[in-house]
């Protein structure tokens, strides 16, 4: 599979990602003005839905990462080339704002609107690291158990569950936590909290990395 | 399998189709009347888990399109007979609107009503185009990748997510748009808005179309 | 596997069933008064998620039809005995009614009470002739084509669509029809309602049991 | 797999469990402030979706059981060892403890409170063998019949099914009971209901074990 497929696939996937999950939230916002829960519920169950499909179609391109601490940890385990984060990176940020704008303009919004949406407290911050350590534990877990087809559906129930278990509505994703800036909407998140939310991501794919040494030390490392 | 019945699991399950996408609208129209997204998301709950048994169901005999660029892109994929598409499209737009009356007649309404929802706008225009898109996307992708036993429940997961992260609700099919044009209920639409569904539609089959062949390249064509 | 203990399955699925769909909907009405759309959806949503299980636990003992129509097609299709069939139903019924009384108590209500729910009308008719049509169609068409292992997600996610697709909440099922008799709350049915109701079913599996026949042939019947 | 770490799966798990259920309630309680129903179904839908996965990631660890009664019968089955069980059981407890305290923080609440929502009535105690005696069923009943790849994806089916068809919320786990005592928010119980939940749950063991003994005699009991 040539670099310019991955990269592409990488590049849509990403922009549907973040399309998928702001457009949601805008539906959601708008049609139940009333009950925030209920706007999270439908937000929630559409992307439980539409993750996987996501993951199904470019998943034998480019692995469907749609997510730079994806990308990082599956360079770390020895499974990807560095090379290939190194380009995904830039390429999920880029696909994710491109979605964010997608969205907007689906909804008839103005193209690019800057969320005013501050989420960054000591409570949303460790809420990222939780839900940032599940999303690895869950996607590197079945890799290494010879399961990975279990991940498409595995992974959109995780943040389908997490939207409502973490108080940070569980980003897990720097380049979607960039992408979510260029819209105000529901899902939005002002710049001033983006910084904050990518380091807790962070800290959160070293404890899920290391979780999974623990549980699965590297001497049963399946060869798939 | 004789066209007899390929015709025939085309027109019943597309009846189906048009039946399980109104009803459920007319259900949640007349159950919840005080919440719109609340109303959309009942319509996307039964339609996200009723589309896979339909497509369960007939699959085996016609292939389960009940949905004319499903159709077309098969042919223009190779994968099916020219004659057959047109065949299947009349057929699938009669049994749409034979179950939009059947929707009407089990909600003790009129049996023909026409909508009067107005639905085109340029931002609902380009949502066909990324709903329609999209699913193109996951039926052949996943066809081309021998994956094909996951389509029924990745199809029904796409429309349910994309009832919500588009402003159209996702109609993706020019034969279920036409069926919706005789319910004038919550998932009806104005024969005024429906060409302009129907060519969003088409031009989001072409453009899913070639996003395959770029992802995809036919040398990789699995030969199922 | 003995008579008695897939009477025993049965028997004790059929309550489950009933207890499932009762208590679900006992829940439902008194923990969301204001929206009867909501109601039914958290009854959908167990019902959706609970069937399954059951078909699962108790599928390899009695077949887990808890469905007196089920078995009666079982029989018509040569797939069991009728003397199997003719011991079934009663027990269904007789559990179904044990369900019905366990969900009362369960919810602290009075054990047995008679629904005051009137249900039947030509509207009401015509949608449970189309949801037993549909339930019987899943069911055998999945047996005929050698994916008995989709069978109980099917049966599931088809239930729980036709909860809303129907203007009859989908009984589908002479048995869980009697059952709910004797719980006066949301899934009850008056007594008068539940011959026309029982009549519905038997036409709707005769017109599934038919379009089979018409898409599947017997000669295309394998033999497993 | 040494026993550290399979105690580690059980810890961490059990606390992960504890905090998707316990989070996702006080969420739901938080945005859905007006409807009871709506947060259950949230609380629900969130646990559905999420127990599988955890289910996923510790399985091929420890069995993935966080929960005292799998635990028992699994070495009742002579499934297990009962020096494990011994283990597991605090284990889980204190899992399902720091789990509480997990929640509380990520929702910035006080770290521990103790709930003050009485549970214990005859119809929840009731209730609460029906949901354990169904769980110990679709575990112990797909072990035996070599289906447990289904495991994971029915528990999860169960409990949120069972969350609307019981009037106790189905906890059917001693170690979430006494976890849920450490948080008074939506899914808290009272210290002085946890003993009757915790004796109904032992019962409700008992009840299921003995049905899967019926229905599955142990010289069918396939050695996986």
């Amino acid at each position: 599979m040539n670099l310019v497929r991955r990269l592409g696939a990488e590049l849509i996937g990403s922009a549907l990602l973040a399309a998928l999950v702001i457009g949601s939230g805008i539906a959601a916002q708008r049609l139940s003005p009333t009950d925030t829960g209920l706007q999270l519920l439908e937000n929630a169950f559409a992307t439980a839905l539409g993750l996987p499909v996501l993951i199904l179609i470019f998943g034998p391109v480019s692995g469907a990462h749609f997510n730079p601490v994806v990308s990082l940890v599956d360079s770390l385990s020895g499974r990807r080339a560095w090379r290939d984060t190194a380009l995904y990176i830039p390429t999920q940020v880029l696909g994710c704002i491109a979605g964010a704008i997608l969205a907007n303009i689906m909804f008839a919004s103005t193209a690019v609107t800057i969320s005013t949406t501050d989420r960054l407290t000591p409570a949303t911050f460790l809420s990222e690291i939780v839900a940032t350590a599940g999303l690895i534990l869950v996607i590197f877990v079945l890799a290494r158990t010879d399961r990975a087809r279990l991940t498409p559906a595995a992974v959109g129930a995780y943040i389908g569950a997490a939207y409502f278990f973490t108080s940070s509505a569980s980003f897990a994703n720097p380049a979607i936590t960039i992408g979510r800036i260029f819209s105000d909407t529901f899902a939005g998140i002002a710049p001033a909290s983006a910084p904050g939310f990518i380091a807790a991501q962070l800290v959160g794919a070293g404890v899920g990395f290391a979780v999974i040494r623990f549980l699965y030390p590297a001497e049963r490392l399946t060869t798939s």
